[in-house]
């Protein structure tokens, strides 16, 4: 189970809004990099685009309800919302990271 | 169970293609009332567009290896491929569903 994250900071993921974050083919990457290593560094993802766009596809994915993110000093982490989004959307991101 | 469908002439639903298709409100709409009301003859489907909108939208569903048609007479026929879907993505399409 991941740590229940403060819910009146996050909204609720979408499902149409989870989905159009989902099918795209460097956001799916960003996923199963996160799904494979947990919590991430930013800096650690081996994002295959520019900087700007890279940043870009994060901020999406984060808007959708997808990722979260923790600031740590000057340290920024990205983890899955593999929780809320199992409990919205039961079998979706297994299903998607076999895609 | 779905009757089983030829396989050489209906590509495999693949992951990307099958979200990309998923991720538009109109095409989500279709997936839901072909869900709700099983086969459908095309012109049933109430699709909140112009016709030559809705036909993009069918063929996006199509090819993307979420639904098949079968023609008989002069009528369409249109179905969910559940059953593929399930066996490449358990538990997206319910997922989607309750979006």
């Amino acid at each position: 189970m991941a740590v229940k994250q403060s819910s009146s900071t996050v909204a609720k993921p979408d499902g149409l809004h989870v989905l159009q974050a989902l099918s795209d083919p460097v956001r799916l990457e960003i996923v199963r990099q996160l799904a494979a290593n947990g919590q991430c560094m930013c800096g650690q993802l081996v994002i295959p685009v520019a900087k700007s766009t890279g940043s870009h596809h994060l901020k999406t994915l984060s808007k959708a309800g997808i990722t979260a993110e923790r600031e740590e000093g000057t340290s920024k982490f990205l983890r899955l919302r593999h929780a809320e989004l199992e409990e919205r959307f039961p079998g979706l991101l297994e299903s998607v990271l076999r895609a």
